[in-house]
Parts: structure tokens; C-alpha cells; sequence
């Protein structure tokens, strides 16, 4: 029964997916998206669905590499694309990246994967405004309540058609799109640096936490029912307090209220208040 | 009675600011605060505020020039952070800024300043990291409502204490503060291509959209009583259309809703949940 839990009726999330996108999209007054795609199954499922909400004309794909980046990574982006038939460019990011360390060469692993991201995220705004189109993001359910991305970086975007997906998720929908084979099946990785994955540098799988997350945030388990699962106290502490000490990068930043009306406490619409 | 509008006691307003600086900066597990400092007004009067809340010591300050920037922004920003004991380095954004538009000469000023901005986020948040200090944000309530700033760039922040306060009561709070005359007395200027003013760009002073901000959001005025006020109808439909275009720019993104409980819309605690 377990075995079920996470499984999804690809058929209908895609195409609720697909309407999401061409209706977001249009309401805003444009009608072409971009996004950045690593060469990794999140980016590629958007990718996928992103041709059909707008054809593939209508899509950018920014692939953007750094020099120490898997060059399998840029190989699969480029792969898909040509497969969509979208429009693509690859723009190295090795220039701006090493101005910017030139005086801080003692940065380590994270400020540099961070600034990576924060780079890939300034190239997307900016070509968002040269094409006039939308930035869509590629974050999912699991890297979202993790936090395991970077702020302002790429967990930035204008609207996300993934981010109610765990990765367990993303990889049924990867089959049911057509994704190639290759970009399926290899380790998820950040590709920040030589040899990262995912699953070593969070310390589980993700099945482990996609169905940890699921009893816990969907189904609002409490702790002793999720100890009867077979998770240790460990384990769920750790998660829990991931999803707490991350909540700022979901979040607009805190202003300290002295007036009637506060930008997001008492002064509150959705994004698309207006359109 | 009108000039009385936007008066406020600054003595009341900075205390409250300087506690809510250094309650949400310990509630987070730190000790420091890191901001740009640009050699204006708003700032300046950040800088000030952090330094009683936190001590001089523990206050961190960029000032980040580009090469076609006016040299007086630097001297200034200088000036304060030397009359407040703060910690402050000077980091030229030019190298970055120039290598990311090596391939894209045709690209226009908004695009270079919206580059700018968030080459000066990418620097704040990597010092962040470097220094273990809190991003303090430094845009104020008209900013913020109309929009007048850039998504990632100047408008990241952890917190921000004068994201509730006019650019109108920002000048108050400075003189109360003691900030130099000359910050004070310059035409606000983003300084992102020469001889650029705000009040230029936006098409009115401070003061008008400030008094209109102030009865549209704060006091809830309706159309036809901001009309009686002597607004004319192209003005207080560019104001609001300002508002509505960039509220974007003051949320998270929007996710597709699939599961139970979706980021940002039945799964919502407060950014420091947790602390």
C-alpha cells in the first residue's frame, strides 16, 4: 500500500500543469517563459510542459555552465531542447563568476555554489526583460520545504508549476513527458561541484523524505504516528527542523510595522492583483 | 493642517526601529547586520539605526560603486560610515557588471541598472555567509509601493526597519539621527546612469506621491475623495497602476496548488518560524 502512496495520475497533473502555465502566463501579458535549464529532470519536465502550455517557439531555455560544471550536464540540457524545439542559448558564467571571487579566493564550496546560483538567476531576469518573457521556476516540493536551494537564486521565479511536486513526483512525470531516458535516470545533483549529489550531501534518499514529507506536511502526521512509520526521532527532527530554519527563503522579508498599513501584513493581494 | 500629515514623533519611530533591529537579529541566532550602503539618504539612516541596535562593531557595510557611478555617492557613503564606527568595505561591482554585458553591448540602462542592483544582492548576501551577519533591508514604504526597485537586487532583504515609512518621514528620522546635511540635502538619486533623480524618473516630487500614498493606502481614501484632494485622475491612476504592476515584486512566486497543502497557500508560518 506504501508503495502507492506517492504515485500520481500523470495524465491529470500535467494537463492541469499546462493550463496553469498558458493561463498565468497570458493573464500577465506575455506570452513567452524562460527558465534555466541544468541538464537535471526538474528543469526538464518544465521545460516539457512549458512547450505545450506555449508551443516551443515561444519558449527560452538559458543553459548556463560554469567551468568546473559536468559537461554531461550541459549535454543533456542541450539534448532536450533540441528535442523540444524550443529556443535555446548557453551563456558561461565562469567570467562573472571569477570576478567576483577574484577578491575572496578563500570562499568556500557554498558561497561559491550560491553566487553560481545567484548568477543563473541575474541571467534569467535579464533575458527575461531583452525577450519579454516570464521566468518560470524549477524548484520542487521536496527542495522547496528543505531549503535546499539557494535564495534569490534559483529558487527565484515569477511562477512555478512544480513546487506542489516531491521529487518522487517529478520523476513519474519526467516518463510521462518523454523525457530522455539518461536525464531520468542519473543521481539528482545540484552540479555545483565535482561529484555533488543530492541524496549524499542531504544524507537520505529521496524516497526516504518524499514519503517522510508527505505523512508530515500533507498529512499532518503528528510525531508519534510518524514514529510508527520506522522513522528514527532523529530523522524527523532533522526534516522538521530543516523546513524551519528555511521558512525565510519561502517568505518576503519582515518590515517592521509603524503604520496603518504594512506591505504584507495589512497590505496583502496576490501577485497578480490587477491583471 | 495638511503639512502636518506626514509628521512623525522621530524620537518614538527610531526607538521602535532600533528594538525591532535587535530583537529580530538575536531571535535569529545572530549578532551582526550586513547592508549596501549607498551614500543616500535611506541608507544612511539604516546604518544609523543598526549601529544603536547593535553597536557599531557588529554592524557590517558594502559600498559598491560601479565605474560610471557619481563619485559622490562613494564619498558619502564613506563619510557616514566612518562618523558611525562601522565596519565598511569599498567592492567595485564593475569587473561582474562588465563581464556579464561583454555579449550583450545593445543591452539598455534598465537592464544594466537592474544588474547592477543585483550584483550588489549577490555581494551582500555572499558577506552574509563570509561574516555571519543578517541582510538588513534599506528600501522605504514609497519604494516599496510603487515598485521603484529592482526584484533580487536592491530589494532582498532579511528584515527591513523603514519598509513602512515614506520617503517623507525617512528625511525626518535622518535629520533626527544626525545624519550629514549633504545626504540629507542631495536630490535622491538611484545613481544608476549619471544625472538619474528619482522624483525625474517617477514624474512627481516626493512629497506629492508621499501625501497621495498616504491617503490611498493608509487611510483607505476612495477615488472621489482623492479626487477633492486636488489628485487628477491621470495621476491617481498611475500611482495605482504602479502599485498593481509591481506587487509582484513584493511576493513569492505562485505555485501550481496539486497536493493538500501548497508553499504559500495552506502551508504558511511566519519567516521566523521556529525561532
Amino acid at each position: 500500500m506504501d508503495t502507492e502512496l506517492l504515485k500520481i495520475n500523470t495524465g491529470v497533473v500535467s494537463d492541469i500543469l499546462i493550463r496553469f502555465l498558458s493561463e498565468e502566463i497570458k493573464k500577465i501579458g506575455v506570452k513567452r517563459g524562460i527558465l534555466g535549464l541544468s541538464g537535471g529532470v526538474d528543469s526538464s519536465v518544465v521545460a516539457c510542459l512549458l512547450a505545450r502550455a506555449l508551443g516551443p517557439e515561444n519558449v527560452y531555455a538559458l543553459i548556463m555552465p560554469y567551468r568546473l560544471s559536468n559537461p554531461e550536464s550541459r549535454a543533456h540540457a542541450e539534448m532536450l531542447a533540441r528535442q523540444l524545439k524550443i529556443n535555446y542559448f548557453v551563456r558561461d558564467i565562469s567570467p562573472m563568476v571569477d570576478a567576483f571571487f577574484a577578491e575572496e579566493s578563500e570562499a568556500d564550496q557554498v558561497r561559491r555554489g550560491n553566487k553560481m546560483a545567484r548568477e543563473r538567476m541575474c541571467l534569467l531576469y535579464d533575458y527575461s526583460a531583452k525577450y519579454q518573457a516570464l521566468v518560470i521556476g524549477t524548484s520542487n516540493k521536496t527542495e522547496l520545504l528543505l531549503g535546499y536551494g539557494t535564495i534569490h537564486g534559483d529558487l527565484a521565479s515569477a511562477i512555478n508549476p512544480i513546487g506542489d511536486l516531491y521529487k518522487t513526483h517529478i520523476w513519474q512525470l519526467a516518463e510521462y513527458l518523454g523525457v530522455p531516458r539518461e536525464i531520468i535516470d542519473k543521481p539528482p545533483s545540484a552540479d555545483l561541484w565535482v561529484g555533488q549529489t543530492d541524496e549524499q550531501e542531504l544524507g537520505y534518499t529521496y524516497q526516504e523524505i518524499d514519503r517522510l514529507l508527505y505523512y508530515m506536511v500533507d498529512l499532518r502526521y503528528s510525531n508519534e504516528m510518524l514514529l510508527e512509520l520506522g522513522y528514527t526521532p532523529q530523522t524527523i527532527n532533522d526534516i522538521y527542523r530543516r523546513m524551519q530554519k528555511s521558512q525565510f527563503k519561502r517568505r518576503p522579508p519582515v518590515i517592521a510595522k509603524v503604520s496603518y498599513r504594512t506591505i504584507n501584513q495589512d497590505y496583502r493581494y496576490s501577485r497578480d492583483w490587477g491583471f
